[in-house]
C-alpha cells in the first residue's frame, strides 16, 4: 500500500457520513452476475481494512469487533470495487463472494419475498450451516 | 388489495425489526439488469404503501414525510418484488426505475469510486438535475 493509497484512504474517511453509532450501511453485491448478496455495516477501521487487504471486513454490531468475512468458513469476500453514494451515506462493494453469503447456507441473505399475496422463502440452502461457524 | 394482501403485510411489518428511529434499510435494484440503484429507508407506512400501491414509497429522513419516488419527477420505481433478508433488518426492492434514480441526474446513486488509488466519478449525468424538483 502506497503513502498515496493512505492518503486516498484519508480523504474518503473525511467524506463519508457515519451515523450516530459510527457506522455506515455497506451493501455487498457480485461484482459480474449483479446478484445483491447481503446488506452489513461498516466503521472507518473496517474500511480501512477492506481497501488495504482487498477483502471486505466489516463491523460486527452483535459482537463489536471487526468481522473479517469468512475468516473461519473461507467464504470470504475479495474486494473488486469500492464505491459510495451521492449523500457519501452509502456504500456498493462489488465482490467476489467465495462460497455463499449468508450465514443460513445460502447465496445470498435476501430469500424472503411476498409472492401471490404470501410470504415465501425463495432460494434454498446451499450449504449446510453447521459448517459456516462464522457469520 | 384484498383482506388476505392486508393481513399479510401485518405479519410482515411483525416480522421486520426497525431500529430505534423506526426504520429499516431499503436496497433498491433495478430487476432485469441487477443494477444497485440507491439505498433508502423505510418505515412501517411506507412498507404498506409500497406494496399497496405497486411502486415504492421511502420515508424521507431530511423531510420526515413519505417520499413518493418520483412524485413530481415522473421518475417512479415500479416494484416488482419486495424481498428482505435472514436477519430481518434489510430490504431488497427490485423495481423498475423509470428514468434516473439520483437527484444529480445519474441512473444511479452509487457514482463515487476508488479506482488505481484515486477518487474518481464514474458515470456520468444523464438527466439535467434542475428537471428533477424531486428526490
Amino acid at each position: 500500500m502506497s503513502k498515496e493509497d493512505t492518503e486516498t484512504i484519508g480523504r474518503l474517511l473525511d467524506q463519508l457520513t457515519f451515523n450516530n453509532e459510527g457506522l455506515i450501511p455497506a451493501i455487498a453485491q457480485q461484482f459480474d452476475s449483479g446478484e445483491v448478496l447481503m446488506l452489513a455495516w461498516m466503521n472507518p477501521e473496517s474500511i480501512e481494512a477492506t481497501l488495504k487487504e482487498e477483502r471486505v471486513v466489516y463491523w460486527s454490531r452483535s459482537r463489536r469487533k471487526l468481522w473479517r468475512k469468512g475468516e473461519t468458513s473461507g467464504h470470504v469476500q475479495t474486494l473488486m470495487e469500492f464505491r459510495w453514494d451521492c449523500d457519501n451515506d452509502a456504500i456498493l462493494l462489488q465482490v467476489d463472494q467465495c462460497g455463499v453469503a449468508c450465514h443460513t447456507g445460502r447465496r445470498n441473505c435476501f430469500f424472503n419475498s411476498v409472492r401471490d399475496g404470501n410470504i415465501t422463502t425463495i432460494s434454498r440452502v446451499d450449504v449446510d450451516p453447521e459448517s459456516l461457524s462464522n457469520r
